[in-house]
């Protein structure tokens, strides 16, 4: 990334550019297409919006946190017609549910998901919440910002019509790019769905993808990243990557409960992409944050929304081993133990190491 | 850039944000908001118009090349009743022609400016089309995508409404920041604005930067270094980098026409962002420019739209200086010879350099 600029319309670009289009149908395990937008997740979830709704159609969003909020709040500025199924911050969205919501409201014609709510570390049973969309009659959209790569997702095998990313996550590459995988079903809504777009209108940029062109100037410097972040997952393995965020997460979860406190995240084995914990009585999640920053040079999230000051979030995706948690760890109990909290030392690690080489059996 | 990401709603990111944002008004000249979004500069430019507009409204595109086409295919794309003021590509457009139409057609409530048409390099001039603008009761919003920095804007003192630019051009950043001023009119007019929108939704964004803070994960590897490109712009003075951007294009059209080749571009110092040079009679431009890429590392542009295969163009803004000029003409002088071209050898370098020093004074 640090390379000089290409030409974006040169053969060099265009070279880069299809391969990276093609990795990222793989790690979406899709057929379809797979657009390219340079903007955050939240555009390219946006473009799904724009893309396949009409003004006044009803479209059912799971929320149990920041981010399914954030997509009602799109579905509303969209004019549409807002059916939301909302959870407590931190419960698991259950297809139970959805099925009995989408019966009494009438069905929707988009279902909308989070697949991983980073707010929470709460990653659903995408699989069952999908079929129970389809069963419905609705087209599903998974935001996969933050699961892509970390957590199983079989875009074309669960029917899944269109999956949004990004390249910051456990695609291990800076932000500022985001991309939406479009299903033929999607694509044949997409021809009746009434929303004013251009930067975000999918059939400009599938047209421009087609011959290995973008409808805009792309970020040349991110997809070339992405291209080799990309293949860094792939050499790896997908099935492997999983298997590693999983054990990441339980080696997390197991060090935190070991140190006496309490998981705001679910204590299961889907939950692999940030676990957040909550901060002991008396404590702010934020101080402890800033203290590890500024002392220990380890980097924890504090929370988001109703849960700031409350929890610390601490993440395991993408370019991440085990170290990386007994490090997190040890800084934690460091911080925690100076800010005066009652917390057990001096075992964490220990923990932690064993959970990980039981669950990787290494 | 290629240092490791850091937090974006963490301390060590605010320093930079802010920083950033304050020299972007800086540049910008202007006391206004400066929004900054993760997306290519169209995106920014579409922002305009939902930030802007209402359905039904009329909203003037002047066209003259390519872009400004594609601000009337985002105008037309929202529903708005579009006024085209169309030129052929490359002519200039006048702020006489411009009050006639306002005059014709009832006024608008915007009028869509691009300063720089990156396809012919015809710069316009801003300031006295701005004023035809504002004497119809319009807002005017400027494309200075590839203009900002290389030649002169005042945004405030030539009442411009809103300024569109993007980080790759004069900027000397990668692509994937785009950028918007809003004046406090354009922040009335916002109020009322009735299209849909959330990412690009300037009010969203404004209260953020308020509070540096970003309303999605921003591009933090090109903000860092969008920060870093203005602070070279900055120490070396606006004023001189737009008499070294116009000594540039001085240089680069004499030498062109030495070598017996005609200008696209008009030959005035306005024309200081890119040179569009036609091809040769029987010669292909964009085999040219392949050639030039290939054999000599040397990356000059083809034309755009109906320009394609019949004009290449040279760019000199930015990170750029006389003997990136040199190395450009004397390549072309060589691919030309190669590919049969009947031209004058072995001046255009020499004429480029007494262009540039008489420009100067040096």
């Amino acid at each position: 990334m640090a390379e000089p600029i290409i030409h974006h319309r040169g053969p060099d670009f265009r070279r880069v550019y299809g391969e990276c289009l093609e990795r990222l149908q793989t790690v979406c395990r899709t057929e379809s297409d797979v657009l390219l937008f340079t903007a955050s997740g939240t555009g390219a979830f946006e473009s799904a919006v724009a893309n396949l709704c009409s003004p006044g159609e009803r479209v059912l969003v799971v929320a149990a946190g920041y981010f399914g909020e954030r997509w009602a709040q799109i579905v509303r500025a969209y004019g549409c017609e807002l059916s939301l199924l909302r959870y407590e911050w931190g419960e698991i969205p259950s297809a139970d549910d959805l099925a009995a919501q989408l019966d009494e409201s009438g069905g929707a014609s988009v279902v909308l998901l989070t697949h991983s709510e980073t707010s929470t570390g709460v990653v659903l049973d995408v699989q069952a919440m999908a079929a129970a969309a389809k069963d419905a009659g609705a087209l599903v959209v998974v935001d996969a910002v933050s699961s892509l790569g970390a957590v199983p997702l079989e875009t074309d095998a669960w029917g899944i019509d269109s999956v949004v990313s990004g390249s910051q996550k456990a695609l291990m590459t800076p932000p500022g790019l985001g991309f939406v995988s479009v299903s033929p079903a999607a694509w044949g809504q997409n021809e009746r769905a009434g929303l004013p777009r251009y930067y975000f209108d999918w059939a400009r940029t599938r047209k421009a993808q087609a011959a290995l062109d973008s409808a805009f100037t792309p970020a040349v410097s991110l997809v070339v990243g992405l291209n080799v972040a990309l293949g860094l997952l792939l050499d790896e393995g997908l099935e492997a990557a999983f298997e590693r965020h999983a054990a990441l997460g339980r080696a997390c979860r197991e060090g935190v409960k070991a140190m006496g406190l309490e998981l705001f995240s679910p204590d299961e084995d889907r939950s692999a992409v940030v676990t957040a914990v909550r901060a002991p009585e008396g404590i702010d999640s934020d101080e402890i944050v800033l203290a590890m920053r500024d002392r220990l040079g380890i980097q924890l999230i504090g929370g988001q929304g109703e849960l700031k000051g409350k929890v610390f979030r601490i993440g395991h995706i993408g370019y991440c081993d085990v170290f990386d948690i007994t490090t997190a760890l040890a800084g934690l109990e460091l911080a925690l133990s100076e800010a005066g909290a009652d917390i057990e030392r001096g075992v964490a690690v220990g923990r932690a190491l064993d959970a990980y080489g039981q669950a990787l059996r290494v």
